[in-house]
């Protein structure tokens, strides 16, 4: 079973392997002229310097959890913690660098046709994915090897769990702050610039004279994407993790437990080889069509993803490896039961892929009905977005209620998660397709700062259009598998539940508590429902207030630079650019930390307050898991109304323009009333889409493990 | 017992008595001059023509769902649903037929001085309240009085409890329908009004020469008047059917039961009475402040509740009617407990009155903070906006919780039906302090068209100010209220359920269905938590779009009148507002069916898909109860989140128009740029506070009361 995992291993590192065999390609591209350098230098050093103070700050507080894991579980969970953090610090901070990089690449490579800008910022893309997905694998997989192969641990034993668990953890939280205070900082720069810059000042986005320019491309950097990276990187970690978990409990005891757990890993093993090959026929043809281009990549990743499955299930049965497995709960599953829940995963990627194509893509019915809304005004613009982003919230929904009943029925919860885990293994892939938004959006911002020629803008502002969708698109696929993700992880806790109720030592925390029912009639699942569906609000309220005060600051600062120093606005004199993105990474350093703990310690919370006011622990556990199922019930709507309402948004904007034909047949563009009330909604959706929403994913993950290593402390006996 | 019945019958009576008395006197008041009279016989017209088509168009579907209700479970329910219907809008008619006649007396008053003024719009909102809380009260307790008393049958024979279910659902359809309408009306006027008229003509709010002038102070008659009314009835209706009906099963068999299922009734009795003397305390004070004079008799009205339900109490024990009782599951509970709980839902109601007070007031951090956040521009006030209406959903949200924990500590289920009761039962107090509102912003509408002086508009403004708080007072009063009430009937519906499978007959649907368990670990339960969910998202994107439409569809006309005829700007030539109003009028119908029926029809729908897919019936079931919950968890946040953020944009509106200093110390007035962007905010949040958000709360209910109803059906073996 063993060369099996080192497989798996090697997959991971085949996957790490491409991102620095690309990078070294990619560093031999031309960076242009030196004006070209010269920004992205700052651009450069304006990300480093944030995201080594962002990660300083997190370091603070990973240092108090890793003790606190190390005292109340054991050593395991500790060193887990710390794979899992690092590796997702090192995934945002890859990103990262590679971004900035291949944004002054990118701007030059455009400069000599679509096709090369295409391609080098798709390669860049790629390198980040495959980082993701590969160091994500290597982590879980390098650690459960650790753990089973070095240190001795049986695989289904406490040391591994929680050890497992503690690594998703890691991931989560560092996820959750990078994906807040990058989020903070890119939309505080973009939100506030865009007001003083375009609305106030009347000057074009990113031109040079406006000192948030700078910071603005910075953000795109740390937020859109290491922020991204650290958040898929934590979806990749987390949901194999889960599975693993599920697995060691379902099957536990049994001959297969530890086929079952290595069967994620080897789903996503394959996946990455499918996703590397995949990455090589993004290739724009005659017709200069990118999303075609991008498709033809995710379809051929796609399409060899169910093959290799398929042939890694049939080798495995020849291999009499899988057979039919029993779990805990007495439930027979057939082998290719297994095989067709991952299908089913690849499904619910795809159709979440079309629906979010369609509520935010250029032409279709609802950003068009954004756009007509914006002739009557800016009122009726938001109304009309916000409508939409409330309605984009059922087809993914009705989505994932079929996905659940399908793969319930075929494999009962296990067919669950591995859906979950077949749709995380094409990861790689798309988080290529996103990450390629924010290198041509800054490859724009360095086209027009420096000063070359408009096609070349045209060029990077096509590629960017692409990349708004793209990035919908990936943030849609991240939301519905941390919702499924997050019904695993449920079941993870429930059956944990069990097995420390059945098997507690006499005087132990869980001795005597019985089968703990979630039933909807309790009325303490009832209030764990309303108070974990309050949390995605209130993260989502603060989260965006912070937003706006960051943007504030940034207008206030901007305004201050024209009035003090008039030869900015004549061109005489450059701007201070470093004053505003030192003063935003403050504001978002400052405005991550209290809604990141909020799903950090609101677990905690919850279950210690209803146990003082009642003495029965299972009403404590059942509101407990309650909460974790409202926080997945809410968050799910509110993470996907925002992240589809704010793409939406953004390319109806794109969309006016272009020139948009109106109702009445009249035409409205750039500078129109119609254009500046689409620039209204555009702001709106800035934290909606890049703050709020995409930080509702790893919060619902956070909370779900919060209560999982809430289990372990109570079972590890050394508090209580 | 039947005594006490009647008792409650002659409490309700008395409501409908001080209502037509206070009519009488309020008809006698001055209506002005030839000029006012004349605008408001146009309303009055508009009015009256819009609410016959509306219940003429609920009419046809009232009359198919009577005919349904006939044949499927039985006559007395087919009368109960037209009891509730009839009631219903009757409540709303009357609501609109005393506004209409109210809003030019006040604005006749207003201009003697600002404590008649005061006084009589007040007086008409009392008027509607008690309409509205005792014609609730007489028709739940007359028509239980007629099927026990007078057909002869047990308080908790399925006649009754269907019929009182069915009354219920009668009065939830027409207030969905009515909020809706209602909603898409007066939103649409008011979103196209201001957008054609303040933004893109520039000629102030209520301007005669702006076609759509009359058609927004319509609106506020139909929707604000005549649809909150009917909303009100319906949350009163309903919240104490469902109590009654948990009473007659907790308590079946019991001597007690008739006791338990009038108490509800005795409570509503009682406060009732106290809700009339409360009304006689509203006064204006030396001070000159408003909201004071309306707390004052609220407060009265608070303090009398409590010192009479003690008394009812005492008094029952007294007569050995009262005494410990015991529910069906085991629980004991002590009488006084029962008061405890009723303590704690007028306290829920102090509470969400209070916290509602500091995210919609003036004078505090949210109002303030938008306000500011309109300084940087259009997109950072409605971005501030958003954040509040996210946040402001936390404190309410914790309040149910805790009022959920406390009353079911004192008395179990039962407790929170009974707080919940008590919480209605001072409705009348409640919809006088809302009705009053739009009086007073109807008649500031004919201050201005009939070119009164200045300071009877002064005056009206500074009622319709505190009226805009008010109004979001009792949005979230009755969402709260909503909540709980969907507690209640949830309870009634796993109660109802258990009997049904208790008492199954051989071969009926019910037979070998067994305990059904509503477990989270289920995932038919997260199936169904996840419809649930998705409906108030999806029934509030399709109520904004229809307002969207609908004030599109307004500025087109009013475009077309000012370019058609440029005498209209010059105030030479009247514009043609019936024109406006019928385009309104056909708008508001035709939108409001499709939403209207989705949570009619969602729970039918789900029912049969997990019954087709799988052949469990107790997955149908608690998939089905699930979805009652999903839409309570969700529906509340949505539904809390944007009537408290559209009563923030609201009033930083009014702040910035009073004159308001910005963080920097500069003053931003009336035509400032931050008055436009704060114009922008106010827009978006009509929609969310006026259409889409207090339609969430009947469409809570609809889906409970349609399972529950479902239930009935199945029970009664006429279809399977």
């Amino acid at each position: 079973m063993s060369m099996y995992l080192w497989l798996v291993i090697a997959a991971g590192g085949l996957g790490v392997l491409y991102g620095a065999v690309q990078t070294a390609a990619l560093m031999k591209a031309s960076t242009g002229n030196d004006r070209m350098r010269e920004i992205a230098a700052a651009i450069q050093e304006g990300a480093s310097a944030y995201l080594r103070r962002q990660y300083t700050t997190i370091g603070i507080v990973g240092v108090v959890i890793l003790i606190a894991a190390w005292l109340l579980i054991g050593p395991w969970a500790a060193v887990g913690f710390l794979i899992g953090a690092v590796l997702s610090g090192a995934a945002g901070f890859a990103g990262m660098l590679i971004s900035v990089r291949a944004n002054v690449r990118t701007a030059q490579a455009a400069s000599e046709s679509l096709s090369k800008g295409l391609d080098l910022a798709f390669r860049s893309g790629a390198i980040t994915g495959m980082f993701v997905a590969g160091g994500a694998l290597l982590g879980v997989a390098g650690y459960f090897a650790f753990l089973t192969l070095g240190a001795g641990f049986e695989p289904t034993s406490r040391e591994v769990i929680d050890g497992l668990v503690a690594l998703g953890f890691g991931a989560s939280l560092i996820s959750i702050f990078a994906r807040l205070g990058g989020g903070i900082f890119t939309k505080g720069a973009d939100v506030g610039g865009d007001m003083v810059g375009k609305v106030e000042a009347g000057i074009p986005e990113d031109d040079p004279r406006n000192a948030a320019t700078i910071a603005d491309n910075v953000g795109d950097n740390v937020g859109d994407c290491a922020g991204m990276a650290a958040d898929l990187f934590e979806t990749y970690a987390v949901t194999t993790v889960a599975t693993m978990v599920l697995a060691a409990i379902f099957f536990r005891g049994q001959p297969y437990v530890e086929a079952m757990m290595l069967l994620p890993l080897l789903i996503c093993a394959v996946c990455i080889v499918t996703s590397i090959i995949g990455s090589f026929f993004v290739r724009l043809g005659k017709s200069q069509n990118i999303m075609g281009a991008l498709y033809q990549g995710l379809i051929v990743t796609g399409v060899l993803s169910i093959a290799a499955i398929f042939g890694l299930f049939q080798f495995l049965r020849g291999e009499d490896i899988l057979g039919p497995v029993v779990t805990s709960g007495g439930l027979t599953i057939e082998p290719m039961s297994l095989f067709w829940s991952g299908m089913v995963g690849l499904a619910v990627t795809a159709a979440i892929v079309v629906i979010t194509e369609y509520y935010t893509g250029t032409n279709y019915r609802p950003v068009k009905s954004v756009a007509n809304a914006s002739v009557s005004g800016h009122g009726t613009n938001v109304i009309q977005g916000l409508a939409m982003s409330l309605e984009s919230t059922a087809l993914p929904a009705l989505t994932i209620i079929i996905g659940i009943v399908a793969t319930y029925q075929l494999a009962g919860l296990f067919g669950i998660a591995i859906a979950t885990t077949t749709m995380l293994g094409v990861a790689g892939m798309i988080v290529a397709l996103d990450a390629f938004g924010p290198v041509t959006d800054n490859a724009g911002g360095i086209a027009e700062m420096a000063g070359l020629p408009p096609d070349v803008r045209t060029s990077t502002d096509a590629l960017d259009a692409v990349g708004n969708t793209t990035k919908a698109v990936t943030k849609g696929y991240a939301i519905g598998s941390a919702g499924l993700g997050a019904l695993v992880l449920f079941a993870a806790y429930t059956e944990d539940l069990k097995h420390f109720a059945a098997e507690a030592a006499p005087g132990s925390f869980f001795d005597g508590l019985g089968a703990v029912a979630f039933d909807l009639a309790n009325p303490y699942v009832v209030v764990g429902l309303l108070f974990g569906g309050l949390l995605p609000f209130l993260f989502g309220g603060l989260s965006m207030t912070a937003v706006g005060r960051a943007a504030e600051s940034v207008v206030a600062e901007v305004r201050r630079q024209f009035r003090e120093n008039p030869g900015i606005m004549t061109g005489e004199v450059k701007p201070e650019y470093g004053k505003a993105v030192d003063i935003l990474t403050s504001a978002a350093i400052r405005e991550m930390i209290v809604p990141s703990l909020l799903p950090v310690l609101s677990p905690i919370v919850l279950f210690v307050v209803v146990l003082m006011i009642q003495p029965d622990k299972a009403n404590a556990f059942a509101a407990l898991g309650a909460m974790l199922m409202g926080v997945i019930v809410t968050g799910l709507f509110v993470a996907i109304s925002m992240t589809s309402g704010g793409g939406a948004w953004d390319n109806a904007k794109k969309v006016i323009e272009e020139g948009f034909t109106d109702r009445n047949g009249v035409v409205h563009g750039k500078g129109s009333e119609a254009h500046k009330a689409a620039v209204t909604g555009d702001t709106v959706g800035d934290p909606y889409k890049d703050t709020s929403g995409p930080a509702v994913n790893p919060m619902i993950k956070i909370t779900n493990i919060v209560a999982l290593l809430l289990l372990a402390v109570l079972a590890s006996g050394k508090i209580v």
